[in-house]
């Protein structure tokens, strides 16, 4: 049990005045001590909720979820957020109303917004489209508010775009920040994000660019490892390189899954699918030339069959540093011969870790409240203090 | 800031105990202090929520939601409603459950009802229908109730059926007293309900059915433009009328938009479908004869082009009354070169009165929570006088 | 108004502390005093609602519902319970996500639970799947909760599998403990359980297996009536029997309808598949061979045919015990001229029972939110005790 007082404390010593009434869409718009600050409240939540008090700072208020793609994980993240905090999940589903692009997605974004306190999107499919349409509504809600149509101004929380996965690379980062003992730790740690072979093509690249985007931060050597044709964009790559040097780490790129093992201290092996290519999925989808995307996907499918031989396997693993880099992934994992036949990592590497990447995943909906309550609670500190001072029970026996 | 105890005093002054434990289907099956008390109410609940002060009446308890259309601002208005009382929503979705006529009515509608306060219904496709569909629920839940079997009488509300769409006229009407500084000063205005041109067919005669039916109450007077063959049903003409009379307004019919426009203070230009064709659908779906519900759809499409210059432009926006009459619109507007080639309206009218008509559909959460309030709560001034003793927090720092 | 006090004091006299932290799968896992605390705690819910008294027990937290059939009844029931003690409905609903058997289940049944207390599923469609679909999500929770994933246990419902409806026969118990004035009274009686015709096929062996295996625990005597065929499954007999032979009840076996009726105290006469062609349909369905599937239904709709005597009469009904045994059904039910041209009842019989059945549907959400309360509370009677010290309105004026 953690003494909740202490990790007010330290949340009081850190600047992220400017998270109040914001929206969290990619880790590099963040500061170090912002970053650090959601990690805490993160934190706080989660030893409240252990604690039984209840952190709930919404009597009523929506929380909108609007899922441009399948999912179980963040979908459920998001309602456990939204929930704990006090906020009631209406799920935007655009096969039931009339939502497009254009003039009304001003019009919608307002229209389902009246209560709204925060809109969580998901939308990753089409390179250049996701995070666009997130400030696209973002700005639209707050003008919307600015015009006294809307009372509150809701909170945009990125749940995944072309660009970057911030509530999965928050995660990993607080499941690091765990497993290590401490931010401060990561320095010189080395950290492989490499791609892996898996049966499916199209896989977003959030994750190794969200990945790459944060991980950089902290001092750590980061390599990021993929076959030619799968690489990531350059603009999220410059972020990485800028980072580094920032921080006093590194980041380099190899295209042998071996050489990013080598002494790695993390690892990080997932499939994506190729920028390039996605761009020209984008650009197809455009045209809406469908019979273009079908031969672009068999094409993709026939590239990744190139490569079945980048796979976490226990020979990969024993290279690591002391044999015993944490693996690490955001799941599902396609793991050869359980889920597929061929795929990301064998079955004993992936048991090993199991459990740690069921921890890793856990930390999502305290990472996704914990933005929430920052862009909601002005003085977060007094805030907790008051909930603590409260001491309502999250479950009354 | 508006002073909620004044709201209430004035609320005290108005005669309204009918609509406790009652539903709220049509607005001329209600008294005009009973439609000037569910604006105070929804003054009070949107001053209290302003003033960050909770109006949550129930602790648990489902609200149901039953569209049989899609929609995306009547769902989230209406679920925006029951949270803010504190109702969780439940969807009734037809597609997962087997509701049908008949029998079957009665039992679904006990079935789901158990914790059931209130049940919203959208279903406004076929003349003769929806409204009826209402009054079969509503009867069998105050059964229900009788025999024992539900613990509670669910109040029904429309959320548009047939013949009217009363929480769209009441928020409408929210926004005119706001607009024009009290109900009294609709008096003498001219207000203009006339169809206009949409490439679309077949949208709901319950806007302007429900605006001639509220409107004409209060002194106005109101002209229904529109072409010869989109007659609306004679029965609610008919109340318009007699309204009219009473009031001290007038209600007047055309078959052109100049006419209604001119000297206009208020214009609200909006396509619909016929009445008879729509009768004629009913029929057709009634025998399920789909060829013929394709030809007719076809004879309409090309019924509706013909009259493409029903479109509320600048030239028409100069002649009422001083160039300035208040554009309304339920949203989303055809507008020309935006969301179609040619429209209901032109651009730049449109954006004159973009963030007009966003505040207009800003009152339906509040109007649909006072329509529940209403029926839930037996003195209303004495509940509002607790609520704000208590002064908890809608949103807690 | 019963005295709520009293109604605790006689759930203190019962042992039932094996429920807590603890699922609920099959009635014949539980002893008589833990069924007979799930009614006792399901009284004293109901009760409290009707006294207006909160019982709500959850600050925040989810109840998972998984529905692998359509349901509105007890979709609806497990909603109404997990709101009335506070914890927000969040549905899995498998085509927005990728749940798979395997390894995934595991994977999946951590990843919805962060912050879930309850799981509720339905999966009733193939021998020998559901209940073990079941265990298997409840130990995957079970693990994760000792691995440190997640923070609380989950209580698994079962909402409805291939062996057993324990929400439907407890809520069945609780009516007829209403109608005969006590669980003692059952002594004695005559219970049919007899098979009807219905114009459909492949209902689920549940209803009447949940049946047997619980009616049978009081002393009363149980006949299961259906036409050669339609045996159910022979474990639940076996259970049957040897609660028969234990409460000194019995349970006998009839291939005549006229049989069970005659003299019955309570009649429950309802269709069901047959158990081999339901082995043998699940065994078509994992060799997907779904012309095989659409042969078999064939078949099984002509078997169905030839019993079309097997119907719910009033001359049936008046061979019963002073021709008036308590008609019961699950609902919806298949009513002769009403929902389809030949059923299992005649429309008159029905409609003396409607209201009856109807209440007796109404105990489930009741039923539900005691078996969650009894896994998630220690010590319910002072818990109870401190909710109506605390005294919150469930509906507040």
């Amino acid at each position: 049990m953690k003494d909740i007082k202490k990790l007010i404390g330290s949340l009081s010593a850190l600047e992220f005045s400017k998270m109040y009434n914001n929206d969290f869409l990619l880790t590099w718009e963040k500061t170090d001590q912002e970053v650090a600050a959601v990690l805490k409240v993160a934190e706080i939540l989660r030893e409240m909720r252990e604690q039984n008090i209840s952190s709930k700072i919404f009597d009523s208020g929506l929380g909108i979820s609007l899922f441009r793609d399948n999912s179980t994980r963040t979908r459920f993240s998001f309602s456990s957020a939204c929930n704990l905090l006090g906020l009631e999940i209406q799920d935007l589903d655009e096969g039931k109303s009339q939502v497009a692009h254009g003039e009304t997605v001003r019009e919608t974004a307002n229209m389902i917004s009246f209560m709204a306190d925060v809109i969580g999107i998901r939308d990753d499919m089409y390179i250049g489209k996701g995070n666009t349409y997130m400030r696209e509504v973002s700005k639209s809600v707050v003008e919307g508010n600015k015009d006294g149509v809307l009372e509150q101004r809701p909170t945009l929380v990125n749940l995944q775009c072309d660009i970057d996965h911030p509530t999965q690379s928050m995660s990993d980062l607080a499941h690091l920040v765990e497993e290590f003992g401490g931010i401060e730790n990561l320095k010189g740690k080395k950290i492989a994000m490499t791609w892996a072979y898996s049966p499916s093509y199209g896989k977003p690249l959030s994750v190794p660019q969200g990945i790459i985007g944060l991980l950089t931060r902290f001092g750590a050597d980061v390599v990021l490892a993929h076959p030619e044709g799968y690489e990531v964009m350059p603009e999220v790559e410059a972020i990485a390189r800028r980072n580094a040097q920032e921080s006093g780490g590194s980041f380099v790129k190899t295209d042998r899954m071996a050489v990013a093992f080598k002494d790695a201290d993390i690892v990080y092996p997932k499939s994506w699918a190729p920028f390039k290519s996605m761009e020209k999925r984008t650009e197809l989808y455009g045209n809406r030339d469908f019979d273009g995307i079908d031969r672009l996907e068999k094409e993709l499918l026939a590239q990744n069959a190139n490569h079945k031989d980048w796979e976490c396997t226990e020979e990969l693993m024993s290279t690591t540093k002391n044999g015993k880099a944490l693996y690490m992934h955001c799941l599902p994992a396609d793991i050869t011969g359980v889920s597929c036949k061929e795929g990301e990592v064998v079955a004993s590497v992936f048991d090993r870790y199991r459990v740690a990447t069921y921890k890793e995943a856990s930390y999502k909906p305290y990472i996704i409240a914990a933005m929430i309550f920052l862009s909601k609670v002005k003085n977060p500190g007094t805030t907790f203090g008051k909930l603590l001072e409260n001491k309502k029970s999250r479950h009354f026996e």
